[in-house]
């Protein structure tokens, strides 16, 4: 022992953090000791102001302050079209290439039954509530899994003979990855090349 | 904009701090709001709460939390040796090894007139104070750079023909490299082959 225990809490959280190890959790504990106050408390502020504030949106399940999220609640975005995402972070990937101006729907998650994760577990019934309020495409964003391709199944099975254009990303998305992560063209060319299921 | 603004300005706020990208800013917002509050409210605390507790050891500058240092309130430290190091994280790359027993004292910085860093930026009158209060041997661990050397100069030629040991870390470490990333074995070799100055 030959740092202050305080210290040691602070690497220990930053430590807690994916993909920081032990090193860099002790370099980012000093960057802060060598900043002003105000920094060290405006980053503790935002981390309890972001997790008091954001719950799920009550259409769509992204990340929002209010009932409705910033895209739900945005009259220009085309009401008719639904995106189907697993998590909210893959959102991301549509909107830095502005390709999509329809709405979305967050999972939370894809069919899993070694996880743990079955239909019970996923926001199926909101989601299959919008569809029946009048949507004319269904867009599926569920990365290329076999539990993905399960998860498509199922809802589409569920949807029944319902006059709607389903359509699944272009498999032009490399096998294993995770969507968060899929460069822009990438995500640009398989949105395109989407195909009808 | 797609996400609420208070994710927006926690992502700003992980961005800020070193080595974080945008994307990976986002990705440790995405985590917070995937864990427990608590996990935020510990971070957000430790944060506070070492920003609060933490000053410098009124003794040798080490980050303390009470008036003296863990180190140099430490009886079974050697009190007669100070090993002189530019900033608290490099203590960290001795006391991996274990190999050093004695005491230490945090410059601050080396001699640097292009950053405005002069003699009296760095806490020298402590260390003479300190040199002259009965220490039998001095160690400069200030890495290998022209600053450091210079700054190595000045306290040499501030002590004058005291009869002290002076040594500084061999010349193992590689040039232009930061202190507190050397790996422990080569910190421990140029910590054993440390020159008489």
């Amino acid at each position: 022992m030959y740092s202050p225990p305080s210290l040691e809490r602070l690497i220990n959280e930053f430590a807690r953090l994916p993909s920081i190890g032990r090193k860099s959790a002790r370099r980012l504990a000093y960057h802060i000791l060598n900043q002003k106050a105000e920094s060290a408390q405006n980053l503790a502020h935002a981390l309890v102001d972001a997790k008091d504030k954001i719950r799920p949106c009550s259409r769509c399940r992204h990340y929002s302050e209010s009932e409705l999220c910033i895209i739900c609640s945005n009259p220009r975005r085309e009401q008719n079209k639904i995106c189907v995402v697993e998590k909210s972070a893959d959102i991301e990937a549509f909107e830095a290439n502005g390709i999509y101006r329809g709405l979305y729907h967050v999972l939370g998650g894809t069919l899993s039954p070694l996880d743990g994760i079955g239909p019970q577990e996923l926001h199926l019934p909101l989601l299959l509530e919008r569809i029946r309020g009048g949507v004319n495409e269904i867009i599926f964003a569920l990365g290329s899994s076999p539990e993905a391709d399960s998860t498509v199944l199922l809802i589409d099975r569920m949807l029944g003979d319902t006059p709607l254009k389903k359509t699944r990303l272009a498999r032009g998305i490399p096998m294993g990855s995770d969507l968060e992560f899929i460069d822009e063209l990438t995500m640009l060319r398989a949105f395109e090349a989407r195909e009808q299921i």
